[in-house]
């Protein structure tokens, strides 16, 4: 469990509200984007990135020439959060329509990764996070490649969930009416992978599995 | 086209940047969720919640109770961003992974939509922003649920759009490497809707699409 703050505890539907470190790894496990809150001259920013997850450190990485990143590595604040969208719910009246989502928010100030070996587990991490394995693959990066990346660290501290699940719930008068009412589940969609034109013979395409994170 | 400013000008991999109307008009009626960006005693948040556009107004709302929602109607500055994944972009080196994705950001200060004919057409461009013509079928608010809704609007003036597509580019010398590379599309699934139990005879569950917004 984590601790709530009084930044991180949810004030309404505080039902909704989970600090579980079990779940809120599998959220953090189970997403491709984060989205990144920064302020620049009083102005919030809010970008859309990768990140990967190695036990109680939530990694951020970009080119070193990076605006977003130069100024995170100051030790700025920060807010990342990551939202899955698991269903629409659609409600006999207008107002009772919400959607099922899970997601984290995660609050504090990343720090520059300035150590060679966690910066390299980290970019593995990054990797596998996509596609299970596929570090062990490809080729590892280059000396002037690790330079041009820029990668940043916030702890698990700070951290909540939040989660709706199940169907609507209407007003009971409203049950009466001849509406449909339940959920519509949505989920990402792997399509067909598009080989790029210049493959060598006989490589074949990986599978994206959402499953367990590995340990770094 | 909405004209770039300081805040909205790509530094970086700019041939990356829009600022073209349609597509980010397009961008902003594909989505389900946004990210809100906002500062609290020097601190960001990125919440995600849902949106509606329409012509050249975003409109957020959730409950008057909301402690996000009171904050932005005092006007302060916000960011809110639109993000889809269209793609796992799988290199034959580490460094070239990428994804591809097109994504809206909005920069301003929300208002309160404090006209009712105006809050009025934002809640059914809501629901109609889920599923087309939903708004026509359902009960529609009742006062005292208006009331207990907050609708903000920002208005799309400062915004930019950011689009990767495409496979990915490898150095040279790795397209003689035996790893596949290639892009794994991704798009949103919606499941066989789920009805809640208690449903009158005879309501068939609407079609999910994701086609033109509908005139407000």
């Amino acid at each position: 469990m984590y601790a709530p703050t009084e930044r991180t505890q949810l004030k309404r539907l505080p039902k909704r509200a989970s600090y579980d470190q079990a779940q809120i790894h599998a959220i953090l496990d189970e997403g491709f984007l984060c989205h990144v809150g920064f302020v620049l001259d009083g102005q919030p920013y809010v970008i859309p990135t990768g990140y990967a997850r190695s036990g109680e450190q939530l990694y951020i990485h970009g080119s070193a020439a990076s605006r977003m990143l130069r100024n995170l590595a100051q030790g700025i604040d920060v807010c990342v959060t990551v939202t899955l969208l698991d269903g629409l719910v659609l409600a006999r009246s207008a107002f009772h329509h919400s959607m099922n989502y899970r997601s984290v928010v995660v609050l504090g100030k990343a720090q520059l990764v300035t150590d060679p070996q966690e910066k390299w587990a980290a970019l593995r991490c990054f990797t596998n996070h996509v596609v299970a394995g596929r570090w062990e693959q490809v080729r590892q990066p280059a000396d002037q490649e690790m330079k041009a990346t820029t990668v940043l660290v916030l702890p698990l501290n700070e951290v909540s969930a939040k989660i709706r699940t199940g169907p609507p719930l209407d007003d009971e008068e409203d049950y009466s009416l001849p509406v449909w009412a339940g959920v519509v589940p949505v989920k990402p969609q792997f399509g067909e992978p598009i080989p790029d034109g210049r493959l060598i013979p006989d490589t074949s395409a990986p599978r994206i599995t959402r499953g367990d994170p590995e340990p770094m």
